[in-house]
């Protein structure tokens, strides 16, 4: 018997037409426990955005372009239908699919209000329900156990009864008596605390539920809390095994309770509809606050990205130098052993995507055993990559020439522009109340000229010693109208694609700060940018770049060397230097 | 007994409490007839954007910053309380005034179920109710009468029956079996009419039924209906009185009926609803394709906008060496003359703003007898004015020198600030998919830069002999994320404003087209600037333009005199050869 017939059986005994399978666990971030991730027990499909619908003689897997190419590898096509997302939306798969009047499963701690409201148009009932797949993964991994630990006040910057006093103002304001916080990333904000539950992210796995005279109720298994943490976390925290919480939101009769629609699983409203209480849909009141760094963390940032630039320049400078036989494989790991050296270093802030040649046009490329390719002569490497610092997390793409070779005009040509887009983008001013899809364009406006984009967002969040991806501002087209303001970090990361050739992306960390500007009768911000580490100048076309971006890139370079020169050996210091010197 | 005493009266014999008096007539529109005014003639306040709310004992008139010294001035202060809008937004006084229980009327046809939705939060029982204005009102004007006539097929582009097919095919692709067209520009696009019911816009004042198969019920006054109109309506239109709307929507008992919640009065859906119809949220059908014109369209608007220019270039050579003991009005007064010469001239497109020196700062500015004021020497003088011809809508400003006087360098530096953004949006080159408000910063960011920005949106969409102000595009910030598409007309009127001393706005029309780019692996849009006419030399500041931008000046000068000179008086050519020499 297959893994779906157990769970068809399991879905049949429940007396339902089928069941919804995201890739998502209780907290509905980007990154799963392996006790979460049913998705991949289920289909085979591992990618990290996905979501199955198992009907009695019928299943499909939907992913969006990133993975379609994975889907078709890793899911069985005698048992599923491979779909993309937008072009096969889930809710009109169903429809065409599911019988007349079907009642169709979901895992209510597993969805939210937003995902489920998309399955509207489906025609189907919608049914909370036991989990199927919990019912027969028989070697299903334990949940994990980290220790969470206090994040020092040197680091967060705020201690947490303040953040805490801060956000209740706000529920009072609002006239709220309470907030779900199902997000460990803003838990972990507001208590000031890490852990180690999840690849790439210190966070450690809880709910809260924070109340508007300031106290939370904080549901974590306590054997992830030792006794230092329980001091650190003081009275105004209560701590609950995760069993208590359901009975913790019934005791909410009455009140007003904010809940986010989008990022916090379905079951919490009804939940709490179903006690009695009023759910007031908002979003989570860490995510703001949590964007918009203090000077602690600002310090921080800048002081991470300084230690993570020496581990870059030493990198792209044996790159230059000493490169010769490496992989693409290879080469990440040297870029990451050099960060270990590092103090305060705790690990990467995501996969890193090391591409050569062709393999860099693959926007989320993951070097594998079997796709590893040597860096060869003449072509570019796109390497994207970032750690995760006690006192800071980073994020860098560079694109560089291995070397022997020259580029030819039209890679050059194309990289500049990219550099171009990048270049506007740092050196932007704007008045407060622009949000990231108004300053999107800037990025790419010297690509558009010559008929060229990228399909990817220019910028995200990124967190504190905490997410690389983090809400809720973004720089994209479409991401959220939420205005920038100053500390929050974002990332800078036009790019050009050649499938099939080559890949181009340039990226660096941007602080929002204020501007002063003599005279201004309002309000104006720009970006100080946090990543310290040169552009390969074999790759510029010099003479595409006006007075305005020469003066940038140089003071760019002339910063980074007078930063990281210091602390480099004296060979790497000399390529530096070169790398660095004002341009032709 | 005042009005305000016996519109009170009115309510309370309705057993009211209160009543709603937006500035709207039945179609919503920007443009009412003398007919609509209930709103000036209850409150006194006559400018084109305001709410009033009478309570039993108190009383408000609302509306925004352009409109509140004009506010103060026309409503009397010991009848009315003076609200901005967004400072004081009407639901939270009508929260703070109205009392518990309150049961407050308005007008259904005067309102959109969108505006109505924003009074949600006031906690009061909304009632539809007969208008007091209309039962107290003795001396009400007639509602306009003027014919509707044929819109040319040279002109329109497309004959009515084939956009009835388009739109017809769209209803039925959505399962919908009619659609409410309560915009009369809508219907005047669909219809290939035109009216004089209003200034400054050409439509007659209707409302219509599109159905699923193309047929069109139209309510009209029949006497506005010449024979010729009829004729041209042919057997797919019916027409009916005003009066037959009602039934008609009364027979829709379970249909799908598509109406635009923003745009029509709220009354169509609660009695769609009423009768048993199904409502259908969705955009006017006429919108968007209204907004993309037609090869015969823009070859209008070329046109149009080809003859405009002779009166814009005779003003603007009139104006540096004729101009001596000239006003703001008499200025505009001269240019209305010239345009009123040329051929297919229909009227002004809206009221022109004729600002000299300090009233240049005021951006909605009207010239009145009492504020009328001489062009003095050295300073500069703003006019904004545009024009319906019946090919096409023109919308021009530009900021001149009012000679002899050397303009200082601050405000060359401004002037040049704005000419840089408007340069930045004509000449930029994007991908299908983008939005008003991915392109707004691009004509700001010259100012960004310099700390000084303006409070207004950078362009509105325009229509083909039809309203200067047309959705559903625009460039702004908070404009409507509907992508630019090819033929969309669009202005283009970045500004700056020093309060007190001057304004500068520089406004051409654009008309959104295809570029062609070789080797572009999408399609790519730009712009053709539609309007032809010098900017002021004597105000740029040529050392803050890059080479970039002195060659765009450089080819549209060139344009324009190519295309306006020989169509000139030798001594108006020869000013206009001058003003479009390339830069020094």
């Amino acid at each position: 018997m297959t893994r779906l017939d157990a769970v068809r059986a399991a879905v049949r005994a429940e007396g339902l037409d089928g069941f919804i399978v995201p890739r998502a666990d209780e907290h509905l971030g980007e990154y799963v426990p392996p006790a979460a991730e049913r998705l991949a027990w289920l289909t085979g499909f591992t990618g990290s955005a996905g979501l199955a619908i198992v009907l009695a003689t019928r299943a499909a897997v939907f992913t969006d372009g990133r993975y379609t190419l994975q889907l078709e590898q890793e899911a069985d096509v005698a048992l599923w239908e491979r779909c993309h997302v937008t072009e096969t939306p889930p809710a009109a798969w169903l429809k065409a699919n599911a019988p007349a009047g079907a009642r169709i499963g979901y895992d209510a701690r597993l969805i939210s209000e937003e995902a489920l409201a998309r399955f509207a148009e489906s025609g189907v009932a919608l049914v909370a329900a036991a989990n199927p797949i919990d019912a027969v993964w028989i070697d299903r991994p334990p949940p994990p156990a980290a220790p969470a630990l206090p994040h020092p006040l040197a680091y967060a910057g705020q201690v947490s009864a303040e953040k805490r006093a801060l956000l209740a103002a706000e529920l009072t304001r609002a006239g709220q008596d309470a907030a779900v916080l199902s997000d460990p990333h803003g838990i972990a904000w507001l208590l000031n605390i890490r852990g180690a539950d999840l690849d790439y992210t210190p966070v450690a796995l809880a709910d809260a539920l924070l109340y508007s005279d300031g106290r939370v109720d904080l549901f974590i298994d306590p054997a992830k809390l030792p006794e230092v943490t329980r001091a650190w976390l003081g009275n105004g925290v209560a701590v609950a095994g995760p069993e208590r919480l359901a009975a913790a939101l019934d005791t909410l009769v009455g009140r007003r309770v904010r809940v986010d629609p989008a990022g916090t699983p379905a079951w919490f409203a009804q939940r709490l509809r179903a006690a009695g209480a009023e759910v007031v849909a908002g979003p989570d009141p860490c995510l703001l606050p949590k964007a918009c760094k203090n000077p602690a963390e600002q310090a921080g940032a800048r002081a991470a990205h300084g230690r993570d630039a020496i581990a870059l320049c030493r990198f792209l400078a044996w790159l230059e130098i000493g490169a010769a036989g490496t992989t693409e494989l290879s080469a990440a790991d040297r870029l990451l052993s050099l960060r270990r050296e590092l103090p305060g270093f705790r690990g990467e802030s995501f996969p890193a995507i090391a591409g050569a040649g062709e393999h860099g046009a693959i926007i989320h490329y993951r070097a594998s055993a079997g796709s590893n390719r040597a860096l060869q002569p003449g072509e570019v490497f796109l390497i994207d990559s970032g750690a995760q610092y006690e006192d800071g997390t980073t994020d860098v793409t560079r694109t560089v020439l291995i070397g022997p070779g020259t580029p030819d005009a039209a890679l050059r040509e194309r990289y500049t522009r990219v550099l171009k887009g990048h270049i506007a983008l740092a050196a932007l001013i704007f008045p407060e109340g622009i949000a990231g899809p108004h300053i999107d364009g800037f990025a790419r406006a010297a690509l558009w000229r010559a008929g060229l984009d990228y399909d990817h967002g220019t910028g995200h969040g990124v967190g504190s010693f905490l997410s690389v991806h983090e809400g809720p501002v973004g720089i994209s087209r479409a991401a959220r109208m939420v205005p920038l303001a100053p500390g929050m970090i974002l990332s800078n990361e036009p790019g050009f694609y050649l499938p099939g050739q080559y890949g181009i992306r340039l990226e660096n960390l941007l602080l929002v700060r204020r501007e002063d500007i003599p005279g201004a009768g309002r309000p104006f911000l720009g970006f100080e940018t946090l990543t310290l580490a040169p552009f390969d100048r074999r790759l510029i076309a010099e003479a595409l770049l006006d007075a305005t971006e020469r003066a940038w890139l140089d003071t760019y370079h002339a910063r980074v060397l007078a930063a990281v020169g210091p602390q480099l050996d004296a060979a790497t210091r000399e390529w530096l230097a070169a790398s660095c010197a004002p341009l032709g």
